[in-house]
């Protein structure tokens, strides 16, 4: 039996182009969320700006890799200002960004980070425990850094299926990779999966039980 | 005279354990917030998780012990998750839980972790100016992310006698241990004193003066 | 033509007195508005801590000097505490701080962080992107800690030419040290186009677009 086939490219080099897909919908994202909030230019930048790098931050320095990965390697920050322009660009005229954009692109950034989140805690010489945990907090940490800055509860906490699609994407990617799988095929299959959970759940209205309706 | 009788386990091994009781106590109650909050059984996970693991993580940050504990040592996150699902298994069903069972929780919670807060820091070569700070932060830390989070003006700022009951537990402690007494005997002491201004000022309705009263 | 003429201390010694200045005045400004939002007296020391300190910590975290500045060098606390219990002792019986006194204070604190900031991150090898915004972060991120705490969307998103501004004051700061002028000399020329530009916004009501309105 020939050796699983691996995609062509290392998982390091994966989790970098998952991260800077996020980092530019979540830039893209959270700029827009600016323009919705009635935030001036420069607070829609700065706003991209946090939501794009705010959970790979959180990440690298929870993990012990620092100066996190946005401070070391320009990409990040460039692709998240470019993320914020692009928004302020060509939602600004709309005035208003439709909700399911947002909830797309959100979706998006979601996914990518939670899995590349989880694979750099793994290379890091996490376990799986911490790599489930970090794969969250990549995910839904810019986006609660969006929310408190914008005064208000964060999606994390409001909406249903939303950090528990994000550990669904992990779990799956984990549960390939102890199975033998290669991890950088893992990384496309749990992503996918944690996009097709959030986006399905958001669109059918999903809900968890509430904790006192247990 | 013979030297003081410590207790017979090690001032590291004591800051493993009140930080592990203080992390089951603040995941239950941070739990509870969420169920009296109304958020889903998951959200409820996510913020017991933050408010036992915060202001843990956010001392090791700050005197340099990275990754944090709570990264390297997976009876944190363990003892978190089990304190959250504890409470929303125990408190979901009667929906509401009883306003003095949070108090009561918090306190125990902001005493163990102010006098490990502190010693963790002292043995990191802290001063006793930063180890007081120290304590206060870990004490304080997750509840106050818990708060934000909630998108409430935190505890530590609204309540008389808070982080206050925590500087009062940590400058003992350090009194007794520059007057020569073990640390690990200092720590319970110390934890004793805060629990007891705490709860007697949240029983007598103790208020320190208002800025502008002065 | 001789070399032009430096200031006669170093950048490191600058960026010290400049984090210092900046310190007190933050201290001073969040114990101000703590008194403002009718917090009791240990609460006052504790947003006028945490403003004083936030943006200088989460600057030392980025560019990766661990422990930070102000868990190392017991100066900045001290200086923080004392400008947070000036502001209570002076500010509390006036009851109420005017509004243009926390204006300028903040501007002062904005500017000579902004510098310091952006200064620091050059010394630890950032480029100039990474070094602009490390400036930025620096001068509103004790802000941020303390509007976040208040329950209010901070001033970085809601005030116009405000993160614009330590933008400005850092960009001058850099043009000039690119065209081989002394750090210690840009440093005090960008701080006081950071100021200038700022405290004229104020008082000219200056606004940048809204994103909707481009």
């Amino acid at each position: 039996m020939p050796a699983p086939r691996s995609l062509p490219v290392s998982p390091d080099r994966l989790v970098l182009g998952f991260d800077l897909v996020a980092t530019f919908v979540f830039g893209l994202e959270g700029a827009s969320a600016a323009v919705n909030a009635n935030l001036d230019v420069f607070g829609a930048l700065v706003l991209g700006f946090v939501t794009a790098l705010g959970g790979g931050i959180i990440r690298d320095l929870l993990i012990g890799d620092t100066p996190p990965a946005a401070f070391r390697d320009q990409h990040y920050m460039i692709t998240a200002l470019v993320g914020a322009l692009v928004a302020t660009a060509i939602f600004a005229p709309i005035s208003h960004v439709p909700r399911w954009v947002l909830t797309v692109l959100d979706a998006g950034g979601l996914s990518l980070f939670a899995v590349s989140g989880a694979t750099k805690a793994l290379e890091f010489g996490a376990n799986d425990l911490t790599a489930m945990i970090c794969g969250i907090i990549t995910a839904v940490g810019g986006g609660a850094i969006r929310d408190v800055l914008l005064n208000v509860v964060p999606q994390v906490l409001r909406t249903s299926v939303y950090a528990s699609a994000a550990l669904f994407g992990t779990v799956v990617m984990l549960i390939g990779i102890r199975a033998g799988q290669p991890r950088g095929r893992m990384m496309c299959i749990g992503g996918v999966a944690c996009l097709a959970l959030r986006l399905v759940a958001a669109w059918q209205h999903w809900n968890l039980p509430h904790a006192e309706s247990l």
